[in-house]
This record gives C-alpha cells, structure tokens and sequence, in this order.
C-alpha cells in the first residue's frame, strides 16, 4: 500500500519550505525535485513567515545549526503548525553537541512536529535528553541489527508514543513507527553512508511524503524511506567500477527521479510489527 | 551575430563577484568557470568593496536573503557603479516574500543595473511593486506562450524601457529586452526545472557576458541565454535511460563547458523584434 | 613511502572539523568520506569547542570568511591547540583581500597550525604580511616552474622554517616543505583550475592525512597533495569527450573514493630536496 504515496507526491507537487545545513542543501533541493515535490529555502526572521505560508511542509535539519538560524527554526514552525502544516525534524549531531539537543528538545517540546528522522545515536540522545519521567528506555544501541531488533522496535514506538511524534530511526535497517505501529525496512545499501547529505536528503522527502499523504502520515513516511533505500540499492546498480561516492551521489538522486509504484512495490523489503 | 560573444568571454576571462545564495553556490561558480569566467565569493561587508573592485561584473541573488547581505549587496553595487562595472540582478522569490521584493526594489532603484533575470511571476512582481505610475502593464502572464508573446514582448520592453536595464524573463519561451528591441529565444527543455539553480548557473553567465562584451549589452545577455538553453538540449541529449535531475544538472555545466560559436550558430533559436 | 599514508588515513577514520566557505563544503565533505574520514562542520561559537574536542583535526578555510566566524576559528584553533589536534589552514584569496589577509595572519600566529595549504600567490601574500623580520624573501613568483623551481623551493622552506608550520604551495608544479626538505610533485592536470574547490578538498585531505600519521606530517602532506593529484590525472583519464567540469568534478573525487597505496605507488612523481 504504502507504494502508492509516492504518486501522490507527484501528483500534488507540495512546496516544502527547508531550512537546513549549508552543506547538503543543494541535494536536498534535488532530492525534493526530484521525488516531484518542490523546495524553497529561507532562513531569514524577516522573510520566514511569509514563505512558510505559501508552503505545504516545513523540514528543520539542525546541522551546522547557528544562533540566529534557530529562531527562524521556531518562528516557521510556529506559523506552520498555526496553518496545520506537516512539520519534520532532521536532528543532525545531537549526539556531538548540546546546542543541538538542546535545540531539538526545545523544538520536540514546543512544537507539534509530524515526524523525526535521524540515526540511532541521534535518536537515542534525544531520547535521553527527553528525560528518563517519559518512560522510554534509552538504553538502545548505536545500530539496528537483527539481533536487537525486537529491543529497539520497542524503543522507538515507546519514542513515538511518549512524543507523539512519528520517529524514523535509520541505519543499516531503519525502522518507521508511531506508539503502535513499526516498519522494519531493509533496504539501502552500506555505502550510502559514504555520501554526504544522504540523511538530509531523506529527511526532505519525509517532508515532502507526509505533506502529500496527510491521510496516512506513517505509511507515507515508510514510503519515504523505501524510496530512499531502494534509489541507493537501483544507484549502486548502476555504477562502473572506476565511479566511486560522487557519481553514488548524484546516481541515488537520477534513482529518487525514477521511482514510482511498480519499482517500490517490486523492490521495497519491509515488515509491519504492530503491538 | 550574438554567437561571438562566447569567444569574448572566454578570451577575455572576466572575474565575477557574486553575492548569491548557499543553495546553488556551487553550480554558479562551475558554471562561470565553464563558461570561461572566473567567480569569486565574498558577502561580509569588511570585505566586499575591495573584492569587488578587483572584479569586472557583479551578480546579485536574492534566493535566501538575509538582512546582513543586504548591506553587502548595497555596497558592492554602489562599489560596481562607482567603477563602471557591470551589475546583474536576479530577484530569486521576489513573488513569494516581501522581504525580497522591497529589496529588488530598493537595488533597483538606488543602484544602476544592467540586466534583470527572472521567471514571469517574479519580474511581474518587480515591475507591480515598481509602481502603476511607471507606465508598466503588469498584467502579463505567469509563463509566456505563443499566444500571449506578443503582450509579454510589450510587457518587458516597456518593463526594460522604464528602468533602463536590460531585462532577461526566462521560461518555456526567453525574452530578454531592452525598450526597443526583444529577442525571443526558443532554446531550452522543460526538464531544466527539475534541475535547481538551473535559473541562478544563468544569472552568473549573464554577468559574464555582459562584463566580457560591455559594447553590445543585449546582444550579450541574449547569448547568456541561448548558451544556457542550448546547453540543456545538448545534455539532454546525452542522458541515459536512468539518468535523472542530478546527473543532467552536470551535463548542462559539461555542456556549457564546451559551448563555442559553432555549437551556438548551429543550434540558438532566435528571432529579433524590434519596436 | 609516503604512499602508506593513506591506507593510515583509511584504518583510523578520522573525524575532522572543517569551518570553511559555503562554496566548495559539500565537495569537500564528499571529498574527505573518499579519502576514508568523516567531515563534521560547525561555526556557531556555542557548538564549535564541543564538536572539536571529538575530532581528531580542525580544517579552517578563509573562503567566504565572516566575521562571525572568524571567532569560531579562532575558539575551535585554541581548543584544538589545548588537545594536541591536527590543525590546518587554507587562506583562500588573502591575495585580494585585506580581512582575510589579516585575519590569516593572526591564526598564524595566534594558534599552532600544522600545515598551511595556498596557491603561490596567497602563500606570498601571507609571507609578505608576516612581515621583512622574519627573513624570507618574498619576491616569490605568482607561478611554480621549472625555471624558478629553485627560487620558490628555498621560498617555500625559509617560510616554514620562520613559521614552524608546514607548506604546501600547490599549482602546476606542488611544493610541501618544512624548513629543512621539500617535496617537488608533479601530479595533477591543469584542467583541475576549471573545477571550484579542488584546493578546498585538498585542504580537506591535508587535515585527514595529518591527523592519521601524526608521527609523520610532512610526508602525509605530501601524501595528499600527490592522492590529489593522481586523483585528477585518473580522472582525467575516465572523461568522455562530451564531459566538462561538471562531471570532472566527480570523478576527481570519485578517483580519491578508489585511491590506494598501490595507485600511489604507480603514479605519484615527486623528487625530496633536502638542505
């Protein structure tokens, strides 16, 4: 099911306002582009408003995240949730830095986001941040692996529950949940993570799948993952031997451009756990 | 006779200041650099006169407008004016933010520009804002089309015609006018707005251009953007099957990179109206 | 020898800091991922000493030098220093521009740094500002030659020599030298000056190199200026003949992606002068 939201991406072209890290943003342009949905950039106090408005979703990447970028943070998603937009985090090195956690925190508690997606140390820091009173057991792991699957599977959906919030926690496999409901995804491949900006990119198209989806917002957030590992599994297929993580970087995109239903329903690998 | 303006750019290897946006950064700097010009960055306003006087050509980009570049691009261009060198403005969401317009505007007025570069909503945002006494029919169409050509030819010639800078409005069709004369430019593909900053690798050419050929202005500008549409046929037309928006945005650059007067007297489709 | 340094860099992982310009930074994350580290960039002065503190070097590049930043430079220098950590510069355009030029100067002598890397004409600029005392002769050509190669090599040595820090003179011919030996290599292609930030990613490289063989700096640094310029020379070699910068661009960071020992082995050309 969850293969169909894609074609409503494109269908319904939403705007997504981003406002993100200077490193990957151009990929998260084309990543947003190229999955149907269009982006638009600002992160000026003044300008911030307006532009979110005129827009159907709203994602915050905290990466290279600056003072005065995170004002313009709350204000768009203050006016987003105002407009019933969706709203989605990106809590890039929460991990690495207290500005950041402390950031995300403020952003988790402050706003009403739709969806969070980050890796599992991200997700587990801003777990533990969240304090231990919301009951969710954050003694998880640095990585889904088939063995901790069960334990994390509840980590994330006790995540989700606490929060309200859908939590998108990937790795080599990714799992998508709410309170109740988990996808457990095995797509994508190891030498993604030797292309910058392949999180970001994928915390775009959450943005994008939710904002066309509004129905189905985990569903179409499983489907935003699926996307993403399936256009890194189609990409590695096509490299030659001499291409290494630049051309990998611009193949997952021209893959993101490809995808439609029949690909993801033939390609996409994922279970439902629901408790 | 446009053609040969490439030659001069490439002879005459102009150094461009650009103050321009972090999403697209990169793709104008590789762009100016195919096109055979050199870019250079800089937007802090302690630095940014004496970068700009070491330059021939000045691009401003409204896309992520903060209020600390406005200062910077104020300066460089009262700088650029000072010293005679050329000054293009492309006014990136001028449409969709207050904040941008009023600043096309204020740059518009105060600084003395040669050449505009914008789609139609944006540089009928610019000629509304500019106010109904200045004579301008701003009720031109959102994209120009063979049936409305012959209004929006009229549209941005009186547009060009009241501010005196050349005006460059891209899309499905190109125009790109002074108040006399129009070139309609059918060069291009649609496939170039899947692809971001297709419209900002453009505004850099122009500067460019123009810098490099500062006796002939429009025939200059016009050349930026059949270089710029003939380079999107030409990439497009080495694309594989499961090539996408990531891969044909550097064939495009690649394209420019090897665009010649043979290439452009071949392929740029133009015709000149003159009032 | 030196070419064992990158198998170093690939074991250990290092996770580098970079503060740089806005331009070239997703090129050099993908840069430093080819090579086998992992880039992490911050420049708000709340996050920068924290993040540091985790890395094992610190990259700081003066293209598109801010004020703001200057101080997050000069916090994550000071932090760095205090661990022992790799810290590198690249002073882009202090040629032009007199901010840089002085703010280059003070992190030179302000912090430890363990590697400057420029073109001839910014390796100048700064041995000028540092000023007649410090006796090296700075009539330095703007170019590297065979012809002035004994000129610019004792340069290049009297400069690190004055400052304790190693340089890396890079251009159509390369010199890394501390005061005593320098490296003369003759790798890379000239087509390289077409692509925007390959000095960037080079730097970024530099602070990698360094940071995995820091019992022997001066040979990674030849270590990464000759991986850099083998990269461009191989591919150089995979271009197609429709294929410009764009793609160049790629491939130059997809050829660091597959760079080994045994590659280096066959293709790095340097000569060791030692005094």
């Amino acid at each position: 099911m969850l293969e169909t939201c894609i074609a409503r991406v494109r269908e319904r072209a939403p705007l997504i306002h981003n406002i993100t890290n200077y490193v990957t943003i151009n990929d998260v342009a084309n990543a947003l582009l190229a999955c149907g949905a269009s982006p638009i950039m600002s992160d000026d106090p003044e300008d911030i408003e307006e532009i979110t408005s005129r827009c159907a979703g709203l994602n915050l990447n905290l990466g290279t995240l600056h003072m005065r970028t995170i004002d313009a943070m709350f204000a768009a998603g203050r006016r987003s949730n105002a407009l019933g937009h969706v709203v989605t985090m990106d809590p890039v090195g929460v991990g690495a830095s207290s500005l950041r956690l402390r950031t995300a925190l403020s952003l988790l508690h402050e706003l009403r986001l739709d969806a969070i997606r980050g890796n599992a140390s991200e997700i587990r820091a801003l777990a533990r941040g969240a304090g231990p009173s919301r009951g969710v057991d954050v003694s998880a792991a640095d990585t889904v692996t088939e063995e901790n699957l069960e334990t994390m599977t509840d980590f994330v959906r006790d995540f989700a529950a606490h929060t309200g919030v859908i939590v998108a926690l990937t790795g080599a496999l990714d799992l998508v949940a709410d309170g109740r409901t988990c996808y457990v995804i095995r797509n994508g491949r190891p030498e993604m993570g030797r292309v910058t900006g392949t999180g970001c990119q994928l915390s775009g198209l959450l943005a994008a799948f939710l904002a066309a989806n509004p129905e189905r917002k985990l569903e179409a957030a499983a489907a935003a993952v699926c996307t993403m590992g399936v256009a890194g599994e189609v990409a590695f297929s096509h490299l030659r031997p001499e291409e290494g993580n630049a051309t990998y970087r611009n193949r997952i995109i021209d893959a993101i451009f490809h995808m439609d239903e029949d690909t993801l329903r033939a390609r996409a690998r994922y279970e439902i756990r629901t408790r």
